[in-house]
Protein backbone atom coordinates (compact mmCIF):
# COMPACT_ATOMS: atom_id res chain seq x y z
CA UNK A 1 0.00 0.00 0.00
CA UNK A 2 1.13 3.48 -0.91
CA UNK A 3 2.62 5.32 2.15
CA UNK A 4 0.87 7.68 3.76
CA UNK A 5 2.72 11.44 4.50
CA UNK A 6 1.67 14.50 6.53
CA UNK A 7 2.37 17.58 4.45
CA UNK A 8 2.71 20.90 6.16
CA UNK A 9 1.22 23.47 3.75
CA UNK A 10 1.22 27.08 5.17
CA UNK A 11 -0.78 27.40 1.48
CA UNK A 12 2.29 29.79 0.17
CA UNK A 13 4.63 28.82 -3.17
CA UNK A 14 7.14 26.47 -1.03
CA UNK A 15 5.00 24.20 0.70
CA UNK A 16 2.99 23.79 -3.06
CA UNK A 17 5.45 22.65 -4.91
CA UNK A 18 6.56 20.66 -1.56
CA UNK A 19 3.40 18.82 -1.64
CA UNK A 20 3.53 18.25 -5.48
CA UNK A 21 6.63 16.44 -5.01
CA UNK A 22 4.84 14.37 -2.07
CA UNK A 23 2.29 13.58 -3.96
CA UNK A 24 4.81 11.34 -6.44
CA UNK A 25 4.72 8.81 -3.49
CA UNK A 26 2.75 9.08 -0.97
CA UNK A 27 -0.91 9.41 -0.38
CA UNK A 28 -1.27 12.76 1.69
CA UNK A 29 -2.50 13.94 5.17
CA UNK A 30 -2.39 17.63 4.66
CA UNK A 31 -1.42 20.05 7.79
CA UNK A 32 -2.46 23.92 8.41
CA UNK A 33 -1.78 25.87 11.07
CA UNK A 34 -3.89 29.28 12.71
CA UNK A 35 -1.68 31.10 14.68
CA UNK A 36 -3.21 34.40 14.67
CA UNK A 37 -1.48 35.15 11.43
CA UNK A 38 -2.93 38.75 9.84
CA UNK A 39 -3.09 36.27 6.66
CA UNK A 40 -4.73 33.46 8.11
CA UNK A 41 -7.97 33.82 6.05
CA UNK A 42 -6.26 34.01 2.38
CA UNK A 43 -4.00 31.17 3.65
CA UNK A 44 -6.87 28.88 4.94
CA UNK A 45 -8.60 29.57 1.40
CA UNK A 46 -5.54 28.54 -0.38
CA UNK A 47 -5.12 25.39 1.88
CA UNK A 48 -8.46 24.46 0.82
CA UNK A 49 -8.11 24.87 -2.77
CA UNK A 50 -4.71 22.73 -2.57
CA UNK A 51 -6.26 19.95 -0.57
CA UNK A 52 -8.75 19.94 -3.30
CA UNK A 53 -6.12 20.01 -6.38
CA UNK A 54 -4.43 17.17 -4.44
CA UNK A 55 -7.09 15.10 -3.55
CA UNK A 56 -5.99 14.98 0.42
CA UNK A 57 -7.07 12.22 1.91
CA UNK A 58 -7.42 14.14 4.78
CA UNK A 59 -6.78 17.40 6.18
CA UNK A 60 -6.28 18.66 9.77
CA UNK A 61 -6.42 22.63 10.42
CA UNK A 62 -4.82 23.20 14.05
CA UNK A 63 -5.18 25.96 16.52
CA UNK A 64 -1.88 27.46 17.42
CA UNK A 65 -3.07 30.49 19.00
CA UNK A 66 -1.03 30.02 21.70
CA UNK A 67 1.52 32.04 19.22
CA UNK A 68 -0.34 35.04 19.75
CA UNK A 69 -0.45 34.95 23.41
CA UNK A 70 3.69 34.80 23.28
CA UNK A 71 3.98 37.40 20.93
CA UNK A 72 7.10 38.31 19.73
CA UNK A 73 6.71 38.93 16.03
CA UNK A 74 4.98 41.06 13.18
CA UNK A 75 2.82 38.00 12.13
CA UNK A 76 1.15 37.22 15.31
CA UNK A 77 1.52 40.76 17.12
CA UNK A 78 -0.26 44.20 15.63
CA UNK A 79 2.19 46.31 17.70
CA UNK A 80 5.37 44.99 15.82
CA UNK A 81 5.49 46.65 12.29
CA UNK A 82 5.66 44.72 9.00
CA UNK A 83 9.22 45.97 7.97
CA UNK A 84 9.34 46.34 3.79
CA UNK A 85 12.18 46.20 1.21
CA UNK A 86 14.59 43.13 0.81
CA UNK A 87 15.98 40.84 3.53
CA UNK A 88 19.18 41.88 5.28
CA UNK A 89 21.83 39.30 4.99
CA UNK A 90 22.31 38.40 8.95
CA UNK A 91 19.44 39.96 10.38
CA UNK A 92 16.78 37.90 11.64
CA UNK A 93 13.63 39.45 10.41
CA UNK A 94 10.58 40.96 12.14
CA UNK A 95 8.23 38.67 10.97
CA UNK A 96 10.83 35.60 12.76
CA UNK A 97 7.58 34.00 15.11
CA UNK A 98 9.97 32.33 18.20
CA UNK A 99 10.58 28.92 17.14
CA UNK A 100 7.47 28.25 15.38
CA UNK A 101 7.94 25.44 13.10
CA UNK A 102 8.63 23.33 16.40
CA UNK A 103 4.92 23.58 16.94
CA UNK A 104 4.20 22.74 13.26
CA UNK A 105 6.31 19.46 13.53
CA UNK A 106 5.63 18.67 16.81
CA UNK A 107 1.17 18.67 15.35
CA UNK A 108 2.47 16.47 12.26
CA UNK A 109 4.29 13.79 14.12
CA UNK A 110 1.34 13.41 16.63
CA UNK A 111 -0.97 12.90 14.17
CA UNK A 112 1.07 11.01 12.12
CA UNK A 113 1.82 8.67 14.53
CA UNK A 114 -1.61 8.27 15.46
CA UNK A 115 -2.29 7.82 11.39
CA UNK A 116 0.77 5.51 10.67
CA UNK A 117 2.08 7.98 8.59
CA UNK A 118 5.74 7.19 7.15
CA UNK A 119 7.17 10.91 6.49
CA UNK A 120 6.37 14.63 7.11
CA UNK A 121 6.64 16.65 4.69
CA UNK A 122 7.72 20.74 5.23
CA UNK A 123 7.89 23.50 2.57
CA UNK A 124 10.89 25.11 4.28
CA UNK A 125 13.58 27.15 2.72
CA UNK A 126 17.10 28.09 3.90
CA UNK A 127 19.20 29.00 1.19
CA UNK A 128 17.46 31.71 -0.50
CA UNK A 129 14.82 32.40 2.80
CA UNK A 130 14.14 35.42 5.07
CA UNK A 131 16.69 33.63 7.65
CA UNK A 132 14.29 32.11 10.38
CA UNK A 133 16.67 29.65 12.39
CA UNK A 134 13.52 26.92 12.53
CA UNK A 135 14.15 27.28 9.03
CA UNK A 136 17.95 25.88 9.12
CA UNK A 137 18.45 22.37 7.89
CA UNK A 138 20.12 21.37 11.05
CA UNK A 139 16.63 22.38 12.85
CA UNK A 140 14.99 19.56 10.57
CA UNK A 141 17.98 16.80 11.30
CA UNK A 142 17.84 17.69 15.14
CA UNK A 143 14.02 17.72 15.12
CA UNK A 144 13.71 14.10 13.50
CA UNK A 145 15.91 12.46 16.15
CA UNK A 146 13.75 14.44 19.06
CA UNK A 147 10.83 12.27 17.15
CA UNK A 148 12.68 9.15 17.19
CA UNK A 149 13.28 9.78 20.50
CA UNK A 150 9.70 10.56 21.74
CA UNK A 151 7.58 8.28 20.02
CA UNK A 152 6.67 4.87 20.08
CA UNK A 153 8.97 2.42 19.04
CA UNK A 154 6.84 1.04 16.24
CA UNK A 155 6.61 4.90 14.46
CA UNK A 156 9.00 5.53 12.32
CA UNK A 157 8.62 9.20 10.65
CA UNK A 158 11.18 11.18 8.36
CA UNK A 159 11.48 14.60 7.94
CA UNK A 160 11.66 15.48 4.43
CA UNK A 161 12.32 19.44 3.59
CA UNK A 162 12.78 18.99 -0.61
CA UNK A 163 12.90 22.53 -1.05
CA UNK A 164 14.82 23.79 1.59
CA UNK A 165 18.23 24.40 -0.48
CA UNK A 166 16.11 25.60 -4.12
CA UNK A 167 16.26 29.62 -4.35
CA UNK A 168 12.94 31.00 -5.38
CA UNK A 169 13.25 30.88 -8.99
CA UNK A 170 14.37 27.15 -8.65
CA UNK A 171 10.96 26.40 -6.75
CA UNK A 172 9.34 28.29 -9.91
CA UNK A 173 10.78 26.44 -12.46
CA UNK A 174 10.37 23.28 -10.67
CA UNK A 175 6.38 23.67 -10.05
CA UNK A 176 6.07 24.56 -13.52
CA UNK A 177 8.08 20.99 -14.13
CA UNK A 178 5.39 19.57 -12.35
CA UNK A 179 2.29 21.77 -12.68
CA UNK A 180 2.41 22.79 -8.91
CA UNK A 181 -0.91 25.33 -8.93
CA UNK A 182 0.82 28.41 -7.96
CA UNK A 183 -2.49 30.88 -8.81
CA UNK A 184 -3.93 28.57 -5.65
CA UNK A 185 -1.27 30.01 -3.82
CA UNK A 186 -0.47 33.20 -1.25
CA UNK A 187 2.91 34.21 -0.02
CA UNK A 188 1.85 38.00 1.00
CA UNK A 189 2.24 39.15 4.83
CA UNK A 190 -0.39 41.81 4.34
CA UNK A 191 -4.05 40.76 4.40
CA UNK A 192 -5.03 42.22 1.42
CA UNK A 193 -7.63 41.19 -0.88
CA UNK A 194 -4.17 41.34 -3.36
CA UNK A 195 -0.88 40.64 -2.84
CA UNK A 196 0.99 44.14 -1.29
CA UNK A 197 3.87 43.69 -3.84
CA UNK A 198 6.10 45.45 -0.92
CA UNK A 199 6.97 43.14 1.36
CA UNK A 200 9.82 40.98 2.11
CA UNK A 201 7.69 38.14 0.93
CA UNK A 202 5.76 39.66 -2.15
CA UNK A 203 9.82 40.92 -3.09
CA UNK A 204 11.33 37.30 -2.78
CA UNK A 205 8.36 35.66 -4.56
CA UNK A 206 8.35 37.95 -7.55
CA UNK A 207 12.29 37.99 -7.88
CA UNK A 208 12.21 34.09 -8.34
CA UNK A 209 9.26 34.67 -10.66
CA UNK A 210 11.42 37.24 -12.57
CA UNK A 211 14.44 34.98 -12.59
CA UNK A 212 12.76 32.15 -13.89
CA UNK A 213 11.55 33.96 -17.06
CA UNK A 214 7.90 33.42 -15.46
CA UNK A 215 4.88 34.96 -14.63
CA UNK A 216 3.26 35.04 -11.52
CA UNK A 217 -0.37 33.96 -11.93
CA UNK A 218 -1.82 36.49 -9.07
CA UNK A 219 -2.40 39.43 -8.66
CA UNK A 220 -0.61 42.35 -6.98
CA UNK A 221 -1.77 45.76 -5.70
CA UNK A 222 1.86 47.39 -7.15
CA UNK A 223 5.09 45.91 -8.16
CA UNK A 224 8.13 47.91 -7.25
CA UNK B 1 19.41 39.46 38.08
CA UNK B 2 18.23 36.09 38.89
CA UNK B 3 18.01 33.97 35.64
CA UNK B 4 14.05 33.29 34.42
CA UNK B 5 12.94 29.85 34.19
CA UNK B 6 10.15 28.79 32.13
CA UNK B 7 8.80 25.72 34.11
CA UNK B 8 5.97 23.32 32.85
CA UNK B 9 3.75 23.03 35.91
CA UNK B 10 0.60 20.11 34.81
CA UNK B 11 -0.66 20.27 38.55
CA UNK B 12 0.83 17.35 39.61
CA UNK B 13 3.49 16.02 42.71
CA UNK B 14 6.08 15.81 40.12
CA UNK B 15 5.94 19.65 38.36
CA UNK B 16 4.88 20.73 42.20
CA UNK B 17 8.57 18.92 43.04
CA UNK B 18 10.03 20.15 40.30
CA UNK B 19 8.85 23.77 40.52
CA UNK B 20 9.99 24.19 44.03
CA UNK B 21 13.52 22.96 42.58
CA UNK B 22 13.78 25.67 40.16
CA UNK B 23 12.42 28.68 42.31
CA UNK B 24 15.61 27.63 44.46
CA UNK B 25 18.00 29.76 41.78
CA UNK B 26 15.40 31.52 39.05
CA UNK B 27 12.45 33.79 38.62
CA UNK B 28 9.69 32.09 37.75
CA UNK B 29 7.64 32.06 34.42
CA UNK B 30 4.57 29.35 35.24
CA UNK B 31 3.47 27.42 31.69
CA UNK B 32 0.48 25.09 31.86
CA UNK B 33 -1.25 23.31 28.97
CA UNK B 34 -4.94 22.28 28.20
CA UNK B 35 -5.31 19.48 25.71
CA UNK B 36 -8.47 18.59 26.33
CA UNK B 37 -7.54 16.20 28.73
CA UNK B 38 -10.75 14.73 31.31
CA UNK B 39 -8.83 16.19 34.58
CA UNK B 40 -7.99 20.08 33.10
CA UNK B 41 -10.78 21.76 35.37
CA UNK B 42 -8.51 19.97 38.25
CA UNK B 43 -4.98 20.51 36.92
CA UNK B 44 -6.10 24.21 36.24
CA UNK B 45 -7.05 24.95 39.60
CA UNK B 46 -3.84 23.15 41.05
CA UNK B 47 -1.85 25.20 38.60
CA UNK B 48 -3.13 28.68 39.87
CA UNK B 49 -2.66 27.12 43.42
CA UNK B 50 0.56 26.40 42.77
CA UNK B 51 1.76 29.68 40.91
CA UNK B 52 0.27 31.83 44.01
CA UNK B 53 2.34 29.23 46.19
CA UNK B 54 5.84 30.05 44.02
CA UNK B 55 5.33 33.68 43.38
CA UNK B 56 4.92 33.29 39.68
CA UNK B 57 6.70 36.22 38.42
CA UNK B 58 4.10 35.42 34.68
CA UNK B 59 1.44 32.42 33.84
CA UNK B 60 0.87 31.47 30.80
CA UNK B 61 -2.13 28.75 30.17
CA UNK B 62 -1.96 27.47 26.18
CA UNK B 63 -4.54 25.54 24.53
CA UNK B 64 -3.75 22.41 22.95
CA UNK B 65 -7.02 21.56 21.66
CA UNK B 66 -5.61 20.48 18.55
CA UNK B 67 -4.14 16.83 20.17
CA UNK B 68 -8.09 16.04 21.22
CA UNK B 69 -8.62 16.43 17.10
CA UNK B 70 -5.57 14.39 16.75
CA UNK B 71 -6.90 11.55 19.40
CA UNK B 72 -4.90 8.21 19.84
CA UNK B 73 -5.18 8.73 23.49
CA UNK B 74 -7.67 7.78 26.60
CA UNK B 75 -6.80 11.39 28.13
CA UNK B 76 -8.23 13.45 24.88
CA UNK B 77 -10.58 10.66 23.56
CA UNK B 78 -13.96 9.54 25.50
CA UNK B 79 -14.30 6.24 22.86
CA UNK B 80 -10.30 4.83 24.90
CA UNK B 81 -11.32 3.71 28.18
CA UNK B 82 -9.29 4.76 31.01
CA UNK B 83 -7.16 1.54 32.15
CA UNK B 84 -7.08 -0.10 35.65
CA UNK B 85 -4.31 -1.10 37.59
CA UNK B 86 -0.56 -1.09 37.92
CA UNK B 87 1.29 0.00 34.79
CA UNK B 88 2.78 -3.17 33.03
CA UNK B 89 6.41 -2.96 32.23
CA UNK B 90 7.26 -2.68 28.22
CA UNK B 91 3.65 -1.57 27.78
CA UNK B 92 2.94 2.14 26.65
CA UNK B 93 -0.49 2.94 28.29
CA UNK B 94 -3.52 3.99 27.03
CA UNK B 95 -3.22 7.46 28.40
CA UNK B 96 -0.33 8.36 25.50
CA UNK B 97 -1.01 10.96 23.84
CA UNK B 98 0.66 10.96 21.15
CA UNK B 99 4.52 13.01 21.14
CA UNK B 100 2.53 15.44 23.39
CA UNK B 101 5.68 16.43 25.18
CA UNK B 102 7.28 17.95 21.97
CA UNK B 103 3.96 20.44 22.39
CA UNK B 104 4.81 21.51 25.33
CA UNK B 105 8.33 22.05 25.07
CA UNK B 106 7.86 23.92 22.11
CA UNK B 107 5.17 25.98 23.91
CA UNK B 108 7.90 26.60 26.50
CA UNK B 109 10.77 27.16 24.03
CA UNK B 110 9.16 30.14 22.29
CA UNK B 111 7.63 31.86 25.44
CA UNK B 112 11.18 31.63 26.83
CA UNK B 113 12.34 33.15 23.68
CA UNK B 114 10.26 35.69 23.98
CA UNK B 115 11.22 36.32 27.47
CA UNK B 116 14.76 36.14 27.21
CA UNK B 117 14.62 32.88 29.35
CA UNK B 118 17.42 30.82 30.38
CA UNK B 119 15.94 27.28 31.24
CA UNK B 120 12.90 25.44 30.56
CA UNK B 121 11.70 23.09 33.84
CA UNK B 122 10.17 19.75 33.48
CA UNK B 123 8.95 17.73 36.02
CA UNK B 124 9.28 14.29 33.50
CA UNK B 125 9.82 10.92 35.60
CA UNK B 126 11.04 8.08 33.05
CA UNK B 127 12.62 5.20 35.62
CA UNK B 128 9.54 4.66 37.40
CA UNK B 129 6.87 6.20 35.55
CA UNK B 130 4.09 4.85 33.36
CA UNK B 131 6.87 4.37 30.12
CA UNK B 132 5.83 7.65 27.94
CA UNK B 133 8.27 7.45 25.01
CA UNK B 134 8.30 11.30 25.94
CA UNK B 135 9.31 11.34 29.08
CA UNK B 136 12.53 9.19 28.08
CA UNK B 137 15.66 11.63 28.91
CA UNK B 138 17.03 10.76 25.51
CA UNK B 139 13.78 12.73 24.10
CA UNK B 140 14.73 15.75 26.34
CA UNK B 141 18.55 15.64 25.28
CA UNK B 142 16.97 15.36 21.66
CA UNK B 143 14.67 18.08 22.13
CA UNK B 144 17.51 20.43 23.56
CA UNK B 145 19.79 20.30 20.70
CA UNK B 146 16.32 21.05 18.30
CA UNK B 147 15.89 24.40 20.34
CA UNK B 148 19.57 25.30 19.67
CA UNK B 149 19.50 24.38 15.89
CA UNK B 150 16.32 26.29 15.58
CA UNK B 151 16.28 29.69 17.43
CA UNK B 152 17.84 32.78 17.28
CA UNK B 153 21.51 32.72 18.03
CA UNK B 154 21.69 34.56 21.18
CA UNK B 155 18.59 32.06 23.01
CA UNK B 156 20.07 29.60 25.07
CA UNK B 157 17.96 27.69 26.74
CA UNK B 158 18.50 24.64 28.71
CA UNK B 159 15.89 21.78 28.95
CA UNK B 160 16.49 20.75 33.14
CA UNK B 161 14.52 17.86 33.94
CA UNK B 162 15.55 17.57 37.85
CA UNK B 163 12.91 14.30 38.76
CA UNK B 164 13.42 12.08 35.92
CA UNK B 165 15.28 9.56 37.54
CA UNK B 166 13.59 9.72 40.51
CA UNK B 167 10.87 7.01 42.08
CA UNK B 168 7.17 8.23 43.30
CA UNK B 169 8.96 7.44 47.10
CA UNK B 170 11.75 9.74 46.29
CA UNK B 171 9.96 12.38 44.98
CA UNK B 172 7.30 12.38 48.13
CA UNK B 173 10.28 12.80 50.25
CA UNK B 174 12.67 15.12 48.40
CA UNK B 175 9.18 17.16 48.39
CA UNK B 176 8.76 17.08 52.12
CA UNK B 177 12.11 18.30 52.26
CA UNK B 178 11.82 21.41 50.00
CA UNK B 179 8.39 21.78 51.82
CA UNK B 180 6.75 21.75 48.54
CA UNK B 181 2.57 22.15 48.75
CA UNK B 182 1.74 18.04 47.33
CA UNK B 183 -1.64 19.14 49.01
CA UNK B 184 -2.01 21.30 45.94
CA UNK B 185 -1.94 19.01 43.46
CA UNK B 186 -3.86 16.63 41.40
CA UNK B 187 -2.87 12.80 39.63
CA UNK B 188 -5.79 11.18 39.30
CA UNK B 189 -6.58 10.29 35.27
CA UNK B 190 -10.45 10.45 36.64
CA UNK B 191 -12.11 14.16 36.88
CA UNK B 192 -14.33 13.44 39.68
CA UNK B 193 -14.23 16.09 43.20
CA UNK B 194 -11.99 13.22 45.08
CA UNK B 195 -9.25 11.12 43.53
CA UNK B 196 -10.61 7.91 42.09
CA UNK B 197 -7.49 5.90 44.16
CA UNK B 198 -7.71 3.00 41.06
CA UNK B 199 -6.35 4.59 38.41
CA UNK B 200 -2.59 3.81 37.31
CA UNK B 201 -1.61 7.27 38.23
CA UNK B 202 -3.68 7.15 41.73
CA UNK B 203 -1.88 3.91 42.56
CA UNK B 204 1.86 5.26 41.60
CA UNK B 205 1.08 7.86 43.52
CA UNK B 206 -0.31 6.06 46.95
CA UNK B 207 2.73 3.82 46.52
CA UNK B 208 5.04 6.38 46.33
CA UNK B 209 3.10 7.70 49.50
CA UNK B 210 3.04 4.24 51.56
CA UNK B 211 6.95 3.52 50.52
CA UNK B 212 8.01 7.21 51.66
CA UNK B 213 6.06 6.21 55.07
CA UNK B 214 4.11 9.39 54.56
CA UNK B 215 0.44 10.23 54.28
CA UNK B 216 -1.04 11.68 51.21
CA UNK B 217 -2.52 14.74 51.71
CA UNK B 218 -5.17 14.73 49.36
CA UNK B 219 -8.55 12.91 49.26
CA UNK B 220 -9.74 9.54 47.80
CA UNK B 221 -13.11 8.32 47.01
CA UNK B 222 -11.52 4.72 47.82
CA UNK B 223 -7.81 3.24 48.48
CA UNK B 224 -7.64 -0.53 47.25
Amino acid sequence: MTPLAVVCVSGGMDSCLTAAIAAGEHRLAFLHANYGQRTEAKELECFRLLAEHFRAERTLVVDFSHLRAIGGSSLTDPAVPVREGPPVPGVIPTSYVPFRNAHLLSAAASWGEALGARAIFVGAVWEDSSGYPDCRPEFYRAFEKAIHAGTRPETDLRIVTPVISLTKAEIVRQGRQLAAPFEKTWSCYQAEAEACGACESCLLRLKGFAEAGAEDPIRYRKRL
